[in-house]
């Protein structure tokens, strides 16, 4: 395929999976049919399967991008007070939550079904929001069970955010972000 | 049918829970084949498929006796210092996990697909839990964002448990133990 023709289909791609992320965060995998989505992006069904061979591609391409905008949407200025810096990145996640509850309550509760590779990008952004919290942990401080800290806080967090939204969001934004703050606080004090 | 012929049925049915726990304590729902139930049950296949007509009726049956059998095993005498009660019901709860870990990362990392019924079991045994914690807060205390601490700390107890089955238990289980504790006292104590 010449350069530019695959540029082309990138850049098609690219595009199609902004469509997706747009269509699949107010509803859920099972309620966007592939006709709904061709529609949308105004072209063919025929066309879409040439850029994502079945729904599921592109479902799992929808899911990574999305992915990647959170690790984005919450990294934080590598300065400045941790607690502070913690608690900004905290914001960032809740309202990208807001803005996207239904895949994430999908995903998290595993409602598309045992799809192994959206499960392996769930655990690799997982791994990504660890990687970046451990930062703010001493070097000499980082023992085996400061990782097992940090994994059960994202836990803490994806449980506590679900039934955050469950609940009709009962409580305001601010005290759940901070008991977040500083529960992962206490756990890594505990686990030095 | 006669009332001593439904009791024969449900003791049978029992006892091949008793082995489906045995069997699905070491290997995961897709390793154990339904000629292997059968024949460690010491009967034909047909009869199996009498008391359970799908391998999945099976295993869910046996996903919510081990589930009350968690519960069960984490119960404390009502009396006593909470933190103590608190650390004795994490030994049973972790026990309980060396004791079963494939099947408790099958089910948490949702392997066995998306079985509504199973995933309603877990669900469950998360309230059940959640209401013996619960128990341990003053009534006036307990506002909404207790409920979401008690469900995000379960949360946390599972990723972090999950991890450190993962990294082989070189974490000592008595040092996960008192960290899971004391996030929880923060988290309540963050909550109310």
């Amino acid at each position: 395929m010449p350069a530019r023709a695959r540029l082309d289909v990138d850049e098609r791609r690219r595009q199609l999976v902004a469509l997706g992320l747009e269509l699949f965060s107010s509803r859920a995998y099972d309620e966007v049919s592939i006709d709904e989505l061709a529609a949308a992006a105004g072209i063919s069904k025929g066309l879409l399967y040439h850029y994502f061979p079945t729904k599921r591609d592109f479902y799992v391409a929808t899911v990574r991008a999305a992915a990647a905008q959170l690790v984005e949407r919450t990294s934080t200025p590598s300065t400045g007070d941790p607690l502070e810096r913690l608690r900004m990145g905290l914001d960032e996640y809740l309202d990208y939550v807001m803005e996207h509850e239904k895949p994430y309550s999908a995903l998290l509760r595993s409602g598309v079904g045992a799809d192994e590779e959206v499960a392996r990008i769930v655990d690799e952004t997982r791994d990504a929001l660890c990687a970046r919290l451990v930062e703010g942990v001493p070097l000499e401080a980082q023992g085996p069970l400061v990782r097992i800290a940090l994994r059960g806080w994202l836990g803490f967090v994806e449980a506590a955010t679900l039934d955050w939204l469950d609940a009709k969001r009962r409580v305001k934004r601010e005290k759940l972000r901070d008991m977040l703050a500083s529960v992962l606080m206490k756990a890594i004090e505990s686990a030095v």
